[in-house]
């Protein structure tokens, strides 16, 4: 292997970040041309290993060492992202496995396609290095056409992925999330014809009133500059699948992006969340050497972002109800299954979302397809996050990146905004040679996307001293979490409202330990709430609040109720909606995890979910809080604070099969638009029941929960009892006790699992059941482990605390 | 930071690999010109990071993770080289600390002096590449003077050690050992004059019978090409002390070597194994910059190696009696401290060898200063292994490196061979582009290293397609052990004599598993031996023993048994002294250890170590087979196998008290050279003790077991129970018994120990009792753990057998 770094860029530039044949797409219409030897998922036969080799032919050639069957897509940081011990591996990830091509177009191309793999790609054929990528979050094209075979006529096939630190690169190694490895996302062999399609636009404009005018434009694929004409067919159907236009066209193979067909839709069916049409476009390439036929969805709406003011969708007002995205999951990390990522996507429009930030990259193809037809108004961002203007290769890196982004996603409709990046204004950027300002960069890269699509709108969160660059901005505001309390959100948002032209608010939350609840949030003594108390509370100033779930619902509560009374605010998006990795923050109740999601790692949903749904969703819904929270505690007879939250009129409480009398929901009245009570709970066990109306349908929910008088001292020792056993695994309690044994229900120690024996933990999962060390819920923790053939012993360990063993089988 | 390649390589070039001011040799020497000032080791401040960084501002500036305070040397892979459950990291490691300068010498240099480090090490101070080195093994030197200083006045200095797998790099990645990471040997901040030694070369010509010719060479280090005059002196003692010449020169600085004196030594000291005579050259430079002085020792032998015959030294036939040396040590990996080193090579030194091959790499200057002082002769090895021709960047490696071997260590009288290599005709070497034939790039370097010093032999070991080429040569002979049988060994030999100019066998033995230990290592029935007793044995093919410890003593027996009746034969080097890991083998009984040592790999002798004793040391000593065997085990009355080593003309041997007879030693009566005993055991303990003379004095041995005379059947579950208690922690002891509680004496099940609680394990130490994975030794395994403030339970499992588990404390 000598392959210069010359060489290297040359094949780079040759194929890299061609979006041609959008898999998912092409998949879901079904329209190959000649069946599903067109387009093969590459999952199965890989084997994989995490270490550095010199090249391919060491990769083949090594005694045993390491390799392990995986499938694809495979992030390798799928099980050390959140490892308390360590951070998660950054280097070299080497993936093998011989195939053999079977072109069913005679003379064609065989192709690689590769939905995005971070964060450098190498693809070798033997120990020809055939094509090259820069960047975790784009898709990617590798030709192997020409590749040799070995002598069983298959190519031995080499793919390094990369994810070392890379100072030229975005984003920056400084970023608050974790820049993955892997083929983590789809990857196909696809075979086109000798002349095939590359890429297929369709423009849009849509005047209010007016038919919408539309054009179809296409690039070609044709490294071997044929000049053979080519027959080309296009046809747009409606929503409801009527055809609204053909053209048939006989060409010369051309260079670039060339308009095929213009047409106009007269009565045009506009997208929206509550409507979320599309329309197809199906183009047919045909020539001596085959045929291709090629679909893409578009959708018709329009946009308009008052100046200092709000929203407008297909000329309504639309308030940006929105969160935020990581591609990261329990388990699996960036190679989230699709049928996850669907529940996901599923539940943020359940939870009455209509807006989505995908951060803090170019998210994979299914979830702007979700976000088309789910009507998920989207935020896409440039991964041009903390790295500063950068040097002459990271600038490059940034600009190309920009450009395949929009390339790649363009058809779809919910994209409303090309977000330039985020946080360009963090201290202490790298000041490496070469460096422009950050001003200057964005500049570039506003004037970039621009230029490639005028009919969208730029933007940028966080970068005080370049924020009129981008068309829309968003500020950093974190009343009541990073600084000051959530009652100044209001304040904190408007100083912003004359500053900025188009103003977002992108990023707004707080940490959360799932499962930790608060009788007292605020600390001693309790303090009533809001105004149904009659009396204004006495808030202490809370920085961090205190990680509980009820801290994080009442500031939930707070900044939405606000949010109600701005009629000039476009929209915000809360920081995020399910909690991700991240290299710093070890020092978190669940170390490495940023614990700001609605839910946890594994979708499992927090309390917050539904304070959001209480605000958002049209469908009634009613969910009284403490679904996690197993005891209670207060003294006897003491009131205690029920919250509930619902989108009903009204709701009525019962507490052990009596009525605690109904209220009346007044978004204005916090906490929980007034559906809270305050009541006396009965020792021992409770039962919960709330009953809500909206619109003629009742729903209910319920909770059962222990109350305890029994005052504690400091936590003791540890206790450690089985829970439950599923074919998931055997689920083990710590919990922690005082010197008389009573359980110390708001103790926070942190503590340590550790098995003997042959089972194995089901950790490193970064959720409040999947993690073995970890900050006590409420006195409490779990895990969960595979066990072995025969039995394990569990230990949990605590400072100050004595610790405890069980032996499980 | 944004070097070029380009620039990268003249930085390195202008300063790698300068064998300047040998650290160990000045400090022994203790004439620094002004004192202690002038050479800094740098032991302490550091931290390091095994990760991945894009540059060292990254490495300054990103979010705590996982820094840890070092001391050096240090070798990055200490802990993780004989991990069971993963391969030795090859990757990128990071040492960073700040430096203040403080240099005695106006206008003067400050070095960074690096003893050597894994595997290719890059020096910045901040943000800028100050030097670069690639290779594991030489001394390199980077000159901080013009480094920039921060706003305290120091300079931020990163050291970036990386043994990524390298395909340009020698040794190969498929060589047998590991290719550490890290600044394994000592690191040196030295100030020198503007114009400094940078080398200095003691030549000498030994005739027999006539007086040493001797002249000395040295080369400045004047990067700034200053052109004061400088007054140089040079003085040589003798091995006494004794003044033998004096020189005095002005000079102008020059370029390259240039020769300052030429003397004759009349009444030479030659330097032997048995009379290892130093001489000393002391060479002072003065300028208006400054005085240095500088010292080196040197020594006066003659070599003659007959052609297909024996080796002469000083005119005497002298057998070589050799072993090999890794750097490699349970815990440190290649960062062996100083005393571990001495104690080492006192050990080899002990055994009776006078020869030793350093494997299969340059080793730190203490080892070449210890082989000088305790007469060890010495076959160095550049590490082209297992490489093949390579490509031209290898070419060039291979070359650079051989030339900074020859440099650095062309002073130590110990060395008569600089071999080239190592088994470069291993199957399936890497056909990269551009590659040569082996025998091309050996027949470079053989050139190279005539021209370099044409005062040594080169040799080679394993390269069948160009054996003619190096001076030396040793065949593959592994008879008994990876082939046939070791009664062939001497047939085996005997084929190369004719064909080889100057034959050497370098490398032979077997792996054993430390403790375990065989009544009948060639199977059942039990074999009786040699002549003793009266009948040839039929031995089986035995192609990898059975891994205990009785057959390796018994191959290593028979090897030198059968040595001692050649007297053609120059010599040999058993395979290997201690115990070292590699990234193969992980299905060793210590995974990733190779086991042919004659020690574990933390210095324990195992029993093989007397054999040699018993043939080669001449101090008298006695050796009873089985200090490390507490339980045999037969039938009631059945004689057992009692093996003596002993260097004495003969040993009596009593057991519990009782004489068994004396025996007279008789080197061709295999095995133990006739001091073997047939003797029943008592059931229950049993002491052994041994007595032997020699020349007047008296040497004994004792040792002390049970003798189990109930057969057990199949290994049925697994004990555990606490052994010892030290202060480097508890150890406990795993035993397997069978279904009626009968200990299996010869089970060997794979067995793994693992912990819950605070304690931690001392392990991954590639020995017996430090590996958490490991093949039962007769029946038993240990490990120690270091416990935490609370009980932890240690586990330990097996197939097929039933778990065990311990609370301790």
């Amino acid at each position: 292997m000598n392959t210069s770094r010359r060489d290297f860029l040359k094949t780079s530039a040759l194929v890299a970040g061609y979006g041609i044949l959008s898999p998912s797409l092409a998949r879901a219409a079904g329209v190959d041309a000649i069946g599903a030897a067109t387009m093969q998922p590459l999952e199965t036969g890989w084997e994989f290993n995490r270490t550095t080799f010199g090249n391919p032919w060491e990769m083949w050639s090594l005694h045993a060492a390491g390799w392990e069957a995986v499938r694809l897509p495979h992030c390798f940081n799928h099980r050390d992202a959140c490892d308390p011990d360590s951070l998660a591996y950054r280097g070299q990830g080497w993936y093998r496995r011989k195939i053999k091509l079977d072109n069913p177009f005679a003379g064609g191309r065989a192709l690689l396609h590769f939905g995005g793999a971070g964060q450098r790609t190498s693809v070798y054929a033997g120990n020809t290095l055939m094509g090259h990528n820069i960047g975790g979050y784009n898709e990617f094209v590798v030709d192997l056409t020409s590749a040799e075979r070995d002598s069983q006529g298959e190519i031995p096939l080499a793919i390094l992925c990369d994810n070392s630190r890379d100072i030229h690169a975005i984003p920056s190694d400084v970023s608050d999330f974790n820049l993955y490895g892997g083929i983590y996302r789809h990857l196909h062999l696809v075979y086109v014809p000798a002349i095939a399609l590359e890429l297929l636009h369709v423009k849009s404009e849509v005047t209010l009133g007016q038919p919408a005018q539309c054009s179809v434009l296409a690039r070609l694929y044709n490294p071997e500059e044929l000049t053979t004409p080519l027959d080309l067919a296009v046809v747009v159907t409606a929503p409801d699948g009527a055809t609204l236009h053909t053209e048939n066209l006989r060409l010369q193979p051309w260079q670039g992006m060339r308009e095929l067909a213009k047409f106009i839709v007269g009565d045009s069916k506009l997208w929206s969340p509550s409507s979320p049409a599309l329309y197809q476009c199906r183009l047919t390439v045909r020539s001596q050497y085959g045929e291709q036929v090629s679909t893409r969805r578009f959708g018709l709406r329009h946009f308009e972002f008052q100046e200092h003011g709000p929203f407008f969708l297909n000329g309504e007002k639309l308030f940006l109800r929105g969160t935020q995205r990581h591609e990261d999951h329990a388990g699996c990390a960036a190679a989230i299954p699709d049928d996850i990522t669907r529940k996901e996507m599923r539940m943020i429009r359940d939870m009455g979302a209509n807006f989505i930030r995908l951060a803090h990259y170019p998210q994979a193809e299914v979830v702007l397809d979700l976000c088309d037809e789910l009507g998920l108004i989207v935020w896409e961002e440039l991964p041009w996050c903390r790295a500063g203007g950068g040097d002459a290769a990271l600038r490059s890196n940034a600009r190309n990146l920009l450009k395949l982004m929009i390339e790649q996603h363009y058809n779809h409709p919910s994209i409303a905004f090309w977000s330039l990046g985020n946080e360009e204004d963090w201290p202490g950027i790298d000041p490496g040679d070469g460096q422009v300002s950050v001003a200057e960069l964005m500049q570039q890269l506003q004037n970039l996307a621009h230029e490639l699509d005028p009919s969208r709108l730029t933007s940028f969160r966080r970068c005080a001293p370049a924020m009129q660059i981008p068309d829309a901005y968003s500020p950093s505001i974190w009343a009541g979490w990073y600084h000051g309390r959530y009652q100044e959100y209001t304040e904190e948002l408007e100083k912003y409202r004359d500053q900025v032209r188009h103003l977002l608010h992108m990023e707004w939350g707080a940490d959360s330990h799932a499962r930790r609840h608060a009788e007292e949030p605020y600390g001693e003594p309790y303090l009533p709430f809001g105004p149904a108390s009659g009396e204004q509370p006495e808030f202490p100033l809370v920085k961090y609040g205190d990680w509980s779930e009820t801290y994080a619902c009442d500031l939930f509560d707070w900044y939405l109720k606000a949010q109600e009374t701005l009629p000039w605010f476009a929209g915000s998006a809360q920081w995020i909606f399910k909690d991700f990795s991240t290299p710093s923050r070890p020092e978190n109740p669940i170390p490495r995890v940023n614990q700001k999601g609605l839910t946890e790692r594994d979708l499992t949903t927090k309390e917050g979910y539904f304070v959001f749904q209480s605000y958002w969703a049209e469908r009634p819904m009613v969910h009284i809080y403490g679904h996690s929270w197993p005891v209670r505690w207060g003294k006897p007879d003491e009131p205690r604070l029920v919250r509930v939250y619902s989108n009903c009129d009204s709701a009525e409480l019962f507490l052990n099969g009596k009525s605690c009398g109904a209220k009346t929901r007044n978004t204005q009245d916090f906490p929980c638009a007034g559906l809270r009570w305050s009541i006396p709970f009965s020792e021992g066990a409770n039962v919960l029941r709330a009953v809500a109306k909206k619109a003629g349908i009742t729903v209910t929910d319920e909770i059962h929960f222990t109350y305890q008088t029994t005052p504690w001292e400091a936590p003791a020792r540890l206790l450690l009892a089985e829970k439950s056993r599923t074919l998931q695994g055997i689920t083990v309690e710590a919990r922690v006790v005082d010197r008389h044994g009573t359980l110390c229900l708001d103790a926070r120690n942190r503590v340590g699992f550790s098995l003997a024996g042959p089972g194995k933990f089901n950790d490193n999962l970064g959720t409040s059941t999947g993690s073995r060390v970890i900050e006590l819920y409420n006195g409490r923790a779990e895990i969960s482990f595979f066990p072995g053939a025969q039995p394990s012993v569990i230990g949990v360990t605590g400072e100050r605390v004595a610790e405890a063993f069980l032996t499980i089988s």
